[in-house]
């Protein structure tokens, strides 16, 4: 039985926040992230890699549009993945995961990732359990390899309710400007929501070395903020400094 | 011999241009810029290369920063080249750069390109001119080949003076946040200034199937305001529009 019980978490946040505020000082916290990142980009020694999970609609894709809007997109990368292609079906499941790591110096945001090579098949049955154990360890290696060259790692699910997807859900069957995210699967998956959480909790549980920050996503102010929040946070913690001049040459030149 | 003289082009652009004017109109063309990517990118059917050539410090960097902030990192993407690896080298020049191309929806900047390995080989040398006069038309088979696919290609050369390079490397050696810049090559690369002149002007000439577009590059306001105009307008063109909603089932939630 896993830690994190997701039915006892508030979707929505902190009720005593005021919108105004929270998104001003989102401004403030991007326009920190952009100072980092060219520390980070020029100095080539880190990098970080931020993971978002969450059910449909559940405001993957937005939380990428309003947390990099200003970063240089040089150094920031995004990688979605999607159902695996034949070719991926042929390899391990973190092979096309690995492909697509940051590099030093980048910040790279997984949109889904290799935890959905454990949601949909559990939740499917078409992979036996012991297989889906191995994938645990698996994962948990995998991400002490990435730490270990330098690469921080954060965790976030966006934690959306089941009727606040409903709402999203809908406006994609009515608004013309939405009409491109629908998508008949996801009422599928929709029915069955409880499996999924179900599976998420076990994946919290289980892959915990690097913790899980559960992001109350109802509100997508309250979600940018609160990633955005975490992603400062971590370049911080970074301690990153400028490069130093490295060259023999030239001493006429400087000043 | 090329048609286009850069001797001959003035590298600060128009004189009676107004900066804060073409400030203000160049965002408001970066919001338009943001506004058709979201439909390039819901619709999925064409996709934007912009190839970004220039001499060392021409600013290909700031142009790929100044324009893309606000755009969404999930469809769009920047590809450096830098001298290739032993891997890439095993393989025929256009090997690497294939990989990275934009995929439908995307818009990808092109940091370097295609046109370094004509324009390195030929000033130092090492590969012999038959091969040379081969990569031209390789590289005019590749661009078509793209192009057929639906890609629209926008090649800039950005157009600084040897002047203006000067100060900026010097910079780079006098600025404790542009020591990373620093490159004691750039410098060497310098003194061939005119080797390099004369191959740009003869890839204007031999590959101009999809027209170079000359960019007054000393000033960065210039050069930001006619790189985002191009890349506009390019957009503009395609005609994009929103995708219908594609479905077969949820009638009775469509209201």
């Amino acid at each position: 039985m896993g830690k994190i019980k997701l039915g006892a978490i508030d979707t929505r946040g902190p009720k005593n926040w005021d919108k105004a505020e929270i998104k001003a000082e989102t401004q403030k916290i991007i326009e920190e992230i952009t100072a980092y990142q060219k520390i980070l980009s020029a100095s080539k020694k880190r990098s970080v890699l931020l993971i978002l999970q969450g059910m449909d609609a559940a405001g993957k894709d937005g939380t990428v549009r309003n947390i990099f809007k200003g970063i240089n997109p040089t150094s920031c990368r995004v990688a979605a993945f999607k159902k695996p292609t034949e070719l991926e079906f042929s390899h391990d499941f973190l092979w096309r995961v690995h492909q697509v790591v940051p590099k030093n110096g980048e910040i790279v945001v997984f949109n889904r990732s290799h935890y959905e090579d454990i949601l949909v098949p559990t939740v499917e049955g078409y992979i036996n359990n012991d297989i889906i154990e191995k994938r645990y360890t698996h994962i948990n290696d995998f991400e002490e390899l990435l730490e270990d060259h330098g690469t921080t790692i954060i965790k976030c699910y966006l934690h959306v309710s089941k009727d606040e997807q409903l709402e999203r859900l809908s406006e994609r069957l009515n608004n013309p400007y939405k009409f491109w995210k629908h998508n008949d699967g996801d009422w599928d998956t929709r029915e069955k929501w409880d499996d999924y959480m179900a599976v998420y909790e076990n994946i919290f549980d289980k892959c915990d070395k690097i913790p899980w920050n559960i992001i109350p996503a109802d509100r997508n102010w309250v979600k940018v903020y609160s990633v955005a929040k975490l992603l400062r946070d971590a370049l911080v913690d970074m301690n990153l400094e400028w490069p130093k001049l490295e060259t023999e040459r030239f001493t006429d030149k400087i000043i």
